[in-house]
């Protein structure tokens, strides 16, 4: 396992986490002046800066990708908002590859409607065939441009709304139906990746009984991103409650034993959402403890 | 599957639905005068009104119990406080049996001291060798008292704090390692039951993608409770914050079809933790509206 007490080499900040503090270009100026060296930013935070400004100051200070966020949501309440997902699905592809992305993460959306508070149906089954054909839709299009697609499970408390993927069980059996020889790809790095493969963040699988043979499961071609962040106890709000590494419940280094037993080697990427914390505070002292944590708690 | 449109015979009413209302001998009374056959009743209600004094109420109404509310709790954060643990479930089995209760629920625990905010360790394995050493020694008592113990995979939101059993797949894992010749005993309403089973509430296990091979695989001896709610988008509060049944998500009937196909033929016990909405009703729209949606969305 990588020691990460004495650098952080390894470590990425995804951009979510000072969202609410600077916009994209600034956050790429405050992470570079600090010594790191990756991000993975959120495609809104992309377009309010503009597309070509991003991979500007990207290659100007010399920033890697550790993930783009974030294509999926492919449920739709008819056929006509199932080919628009799509259609928004390869934006989102020919965006990572701009911006050299070692993956395009897919948060797979749940049932339709229920993220702006009107479920038009209560069929988690058929969202789950609709995520189904959706990644294999755009697995044939990111194949050609060359992009790895991550399927992120998230914590069943999303799966109405933003998720019905919810183990990384789950998320791999989807991966052996989609893409069972566990194809490759040449990665802007250098590096082979498999064409599909899945984004572990602690916060959404920290809980699960499987986690640890789950992982060994994954293997290096299909672990395409570690994410980190904190359990709190009591976590006061569904979504935007997160801890920062080392103030909540989550065993992360554990964790990340695992995947790097399991081969993988890139970046820790700290997400955190936190709505009535983080995200009040200074921007540079956000990063400077995302820093300190990666050492101390990853 | 049974019809429940046109009657509530098999309607039980878990007391935590008007616990802000009423204290439990009225909770008693309310229900029989609306022909509810069934409660569970929880241990601190009892305790508040006295135990002797639920007993006669239940045997002057003729209400039945679905369940009791609870046992579990089993991780300590020292050897001392496990066996407290384990004395307190003895006496609720003892209750359990005292009130003629089909079956002493689970809510096994989490990580010790996270309930009150000050977890000790973030070892969930090893909360989780707590929670098989604590059943295991429970079920040793159960078994003499003749007390059916339920396994209540509570949402992995709850791994933290309030159980680290968080799938139907692990806690039937878990029958299957402490009573794997599935066991039974002879219930007060002269039906056998398992000694150990489990108890299925949909707001804790409807997103789960294996809910109906698992359901499947518990079978008859080992479904010994149904709890019925609603998860609701959005859900506001982890704790707090579950719906009437029809005015969430889950897709109640067909979770209801698999538990009957499987053999389950009790009740569906309402269990709604309401901070904002029910528990600030009037107890009696509460009941007469779980009696309506148990005919409509269940």
């Amino acid at each position: 396992m990588r020691d990460f007490t004495t650098d952080h080499h390894w470590l990425s900040i995804n951009t979510a986490t000072v969202r609410a503090q600077w916009p994209l270009d600034r956050i790429i100026d405050e992470c570079a002046a600090r010594g790191i060296r990756a991000i993975s930013p959120w495609r809104d935070q992309v377009a309010a800066v503009g597309l070509e400004r991003v991979a500007q100051r990207l290659h100007a200070t010399g920033l890697q990708l550790s993930g783009y966020c974030r294509g999926g949501m492919f449920p739709g309440v008819d056929a006509a908002s199932r080919r628009a997902a799509l259609a928004d699905n390869r934006r989102a592809v020919d965006e990572a590859k701009t911006l050299n992305a070692p993956c395009l993460v897919l948060v797979v959306g749940g049932l339709p409607g229920a993220l702006a508070g009107t479920p038009v149906h209560k069929d988690i089954a058929a969202a789950r065939r609709d995520v189904h054909d959706g990644i294999a839709a755009t697995l044939e299009y990111a194949r050609d441009v060359g992009m790895p697609l991550a399927i992120e499970p998230l914590h069943p408390m999303y799966a109405a709304d933003r998720a019905c993927v919810n183990t990384l069980e789950q998320a791999l059996d989807l991966c052996d139906v989609l893409d069972p020889q566990r194809t490759g790809m040449l990665g802007a790095d250098g590096n082979e990746r498999a064409a599909l493969g899945v984004a572990v963040d602690v916060y959404h699988v920290w809980w699960d009984p499987k986690l640890e043979a789950q992982i060994a499961r994954a293997g290096r071609e299909r672990l395409l991103a570690l994410h980190v962040c904190d359990w709190l106890v009591p976590t006061r709000d569904l979504l935007n409650d997160r801890g920062m590494m080392g103030d909540g419940v989550i065993d992360i280094p554990r964790i990340r034993g695992w995947v790097e037993a399991a081969g993988f080697g890139g970046y820790s990427e700290v997400e955190i959402f936190s709505a009535e914390n983080w995200w009040k505070r200074d921007g540079g002292e956000v990063l400077d403890t995302c820093i300190a944590r990666h050492r101390s708690a990853v």
